[in-house]
């Protein structure tokens, strides 16, 4: 077996990428970073880490994890710069793109997708801790069950996250239905509230102020998010304009609307009401371990632990 | 002018109902209560709190306010028991209909509609508390401006509330925009990402759990709530599902969602940043006192105190 890679390399120094490499530094890791915006950088300096060039960061990174953290747009250019079996992986929250572009722009270095599922409403450096991820579920989509996932596996454990494997595809879906499409709809109810004018902001309390708290995001950084999983977010929107168009037909016709509220009560207690968890083991070393891990994810698991190549697992 | 009123009847003893009675109490007002719940009265009793039949409470209260505070489907029965002259004011989340049947039922007492925009997802005598009302929103919906009309203000304030007035139809307009279609847009996002499985629930965080968080109230009342207001909700159902519709086109034939989650952001503002108040006086006795209340309301101010008939407010 190979010996674990411990070196950290943050390209994208946001309120991910920042998390990240504080999260890695307090982890123990030997850590370093780059990233195109220059107040970002000298801040991180500042708190003193080891900020360098993109070119330079990625020259060092031969024997070290390389987290690209860049929004989906710059991500091409970033990977035409990798070099050769340098060992990827990302924390983009959109995960089909992200493949298709790396195998693209560099099909010949080693990767894993990741996507740590924590954020705020703020953004940037300052806005990052390395506490970010404490009990965060990191999504990972392996394409094979081999040393390099370990290493993501360990970074995403050492940074107190639980990991969730799956494929980019059903990673694309689920998150268009618990991360995108909430950003739409809180968008819509903050918009549908406002034109109700002052009074109707004047009483605006606890269900509108809940509803439409992600609307106060940067709306660069929501449009990237969401346009940048386009087709599953479709299937998302369709989804929920099916429900509301047929709550609407029901209270006009019957004046009832006990199917839509009973339905999103019991969505809203499956949120709440996590299964019990199993644990269980999975080797990594074995045929069919990737099988077995994206199984494990779909079925609402986590890896917990690793313990040379034998993962610890959750399931329900 | 007469002496104001102080004692204080609450008919309905959950969350609402239950925490006028406290508050009223811990204001030093003199206060009795019934309810058509067992558990809810034995509770309230073994408290202290002084509870009696529904028609002892209406007989003891001829100089007394009356807070109706029970669902809008008993209000027809309780109604009809309401002696002539009584002075009533209630709780309900909707107006329109509460006036419609005040007039019908009890056409010869005396009311001023009223809603504290106030509540949690829990229910019953024992979700309530005597801060329930601390710096919320009452609205009240007065047909004239008159001693009654100041009762039922200095029952708001003396429970740490600030008063909105407004009419019913604009009231119930604001509230289906801000009250009533969040808990049906929670709803619909609470099932579609239910149906993304397992996976889903797991990866849910920050933004499903905010806007689904309303999803976890006891669906009867929802629907009591939301179904009792259903001209204004349809309105606001319709321009949610304009707006969503929209979205939906856009991020198809462009892929942008520009238009959408910057209107959102506008709308989040309006909410966050609340306009810069005046403080004025209204002469509640003078010609023209409800229409300067009603035009109060409507610019998003608030009556913050009464002093004798003269109330003071603030604009924006």
């Amino acid at each position: 077996m190979m010996d674990a890679v411990r070196d950290v390399c943050v390209i994208g120094l946001g309120l991910i990428g920042g998390s990240v490499l504080r999260a890695a530094k307090a982890a123990g890791r030997t850590v370093w970073g780059a990233t195109a915006g220059k107040e970002d950088a000298d801040k991180a300096r500042a708190e003193g880490f080891d900020i360098v060039s993109v070119d330079e960061a990625l020259s060092r990174s031969a024997e070290a994890l390389v987290v690209l953290a860049v929004p989906l747009p710059a991500l091409p250019d970033l990977l035409r710069k990798v070099p050769e079996g340098t060992r990827l992986t990302d924390v983009t929250s959109v995960k089909g793109p992200v493949h298709d572009a790396v195998h693209r722009y560099a099909p010949h270095a080693r990767f894993v997708g990741g996507h740590p599922m924590a954020g705020t409403s703020r953004s940037g450096w300052d806005a990052g801790s390395a506490s970010l991820f404490d009990n965060a579920a990191w999504v990972v989509t392996p394409e094979e069950a081999d040393d390099h996932l370990n290493d993501v596996i360990r970074l995403a454990l050492d940074l107190k996250a639980h990991v969730v494997p799956t494929t980019p595809e059903e990673h694309d879906e689920a998150v268009a239905r618990i991360s995108h499409l909430p950003h739409i709809m809180a968008a819509i109810l903050a918009s549908v509230g406002a034109d109700g004018g002052p009074l109707a902001m004047a009483l605006a309390a606890g269900s509108f102020g809940d509803g439409t708290r992600v609307a106060g995001s940067r709306p660069e950084l929501v449009r990237a998010m969401c346009e940048g999983n386009r087709d599953a977010l479709l299937m998302a929107v369709d989804d929920a304009l099916g429900r509301l168009g047929a709550a609407r037909g029901s209270l006009a016709s019957t004046g009832g609307l006990a199917k839509t509220i009973e339905a999103g009560h019991e969505g809203r207690n499956a949120l709440v009401d996590q299964p019990n968890r199993t644990p269980i083991t999975i080797d990594l070393t074995k045929p069919g371990a990737l099988a077995a891990l994206r199984n494990l994810g779909s079925r609402g698991g986590r890896v917990v632990g690793l313990n040379g190549s034998i993962a610890q697992a959750e399931t329900s």
